[in-house]
């Protein structure tokens, strides 16, 4: 099965590994880290995702080691932002759209290729997950950061990837997947993710939690 | 071979699971992690040391993604922390105990699995300590903590599962092993865990460094 | 296609494994780590590249775990350094040369092996020099640091593992390789890092960095 036409997926992968790569190559500048520094977290941010789902599925070398344009748009991506990083930090906003975007787009189709490999829906569904939020993961471990998606200060990134993963789980559970609907999954996490950042959605936090960091605690975060 | 009947060792697999997920989510709790960060550290924790022996044993997918109940132990063990944390926290030795009692049974469980797949005795037991000790190296790792498993002044937590993998291999190796021994193994990692839990075991540092760490030195630790 | 006589290729291997798990086991020394971190840190800086390019690959189990010698090395390792730290300190200079005779020595063979399972030119140099280095990321990861091969304060490290392992995928391409063009090009990236280590080569940061650091920027580096 295919979300959209073999060429247009391809270029969709290379467009989300591109943005995705942008968030790890700013990331490092921003850390001082040196060119050497800003082309890993590209390279780990653009593939971390899809080379983890495909470990866990099996399909290995995983694609970012076989299609020389997954090797390519980070490669690109750093030299770009090693001499653009004042203008890409400017886009920012624009950034931020396309990386919502990737995340549409990446929880979708590791979704489908997870499902593809035979994993039943929950599992295929938490390597879609894994496949939009992992590569961010992967970039801020490595920059020795408190990784962005576990931060309750920032606005839902997984949620909408859960949202949208979970659709394609279910439409593929009964059979009713198809061009439209899969589309509709990529705009539904896309859109999610979209209004969290415009409208500053939080996930909450446990329970009894709200009131203790009232009285400023946290002291053990950083 | 069976260490106990399929359905025994399911229920023990999952309770295993259970008690790791705890510890990774009171840790995001702390943290101040929201809940989809509580959730993350609960599967990570529960479930990073067995994805990581399947990943270099071959046994793709990993069994936490073939089996429903390996996915949803997690799940509502987060929902479980989220609500619950201060209760969950004032029965800490109780999770301490559990906590022990899942190393046990994960260090001989992936040492005979590792067996299983055809590795040798000592790669087998090494896998059987990752099987048990990985999981909280994840959780550290995520949570940008320095891991539990390689500080001094915590009590020995690799030591018993070394212990206990290292007899199962003997075993195996020997062939000597059945129910009661491997069962007799469980207990060994269990009871070892429980002694250095209540006896402040912990394991030596480097020759030459308690003289040096009285003189105030460690800068470079945070 | 064999570099050396086999014999010769597993001595150089295990002197490879060897000079990384003492960086790994100094760093736990350092940062105060006991016993089991100490040995912990030998076995992921001194394998942890290997394993990950064996993972990808699809050869599995890695060879660290069927080859005893893999095995025995960092275990040997940690308990020199436990016993011996003051004197392999002491010696930190020899230490580098040999880490750099690794670094030689592993980008070469990680880019062969990676040829060998099918990969293509970049792929596999790509993959020769996470083999290389690896097993310093996971060794910093772990210890809570940001890896050394993304700061811009330290000699360049990743180059020359680039450049040996973009050499030797060029010669694989050209059907140009043998015994000798490949011991040239593991002396290139030898030659490199010792040169790099000697003139203190760094590599550069980001374009208009330069003066913002001059000004005392970098806040959010620790």
């Amino acid at each position: 099965m295919q979300l959209f036409t073999p060429d247009l997926q391809r270029w969709l992968d290379l467009a989300g590994i591109f943005v995705f790569a942008i968030s790890g190559a700013l990331l490092a500048v921003r850390k001082n880290f040196d060119v050497i520094g800003i082309a890993v977290l590209a390279f780990a941010t653009g593939l971390g995702g899809g080379i983890f789902r495909d470990l866990v599925i099996g399909a290995v070398p995983p694609a970012a080691f076989r299609d020389l344009g997954y090797f390519l748009t980070p490669l690109l991506t750093s030299v770009l932002v090693i001499f653009l990083h004042p203008q890409v930090e400017r886009i920012n906003r624009a950034v931020q759209i396309f990386d919502a975007a990737g995340l549409g787009f990446f929880c979708v189709v590791g979704t489908i290729k997870a499902h593809e490999y035979g994993l039943g829906s929950f599992a295929a569904a938490a390597l879609g997950v894994a496949t939009a939020a992992g590569g961010g993961v992967v970039r801020d471990v490595l920059a020795n950061e408190v990784p962005l998606l576990l931060r309750w200060d920032r606005e839902i990134y997984a949620v909408p990837a859960m949202v949208g993963a979970g659709s394609v789980a279910l439409l593929l559970h009964y059979d009713a997947f198809g061009d439209l609907t899969m589309a509709l999954c990529v705009l539904l996490a896309f859109g999610l993710r979209l209004a969290a950042l415009h409208y500053g959605w939080r996930a909450p936090r446990a329970w009894h939690r709200r009131s203790a960091t009232a009285e400023g605690d946290g002291g053990r975060e950083r």
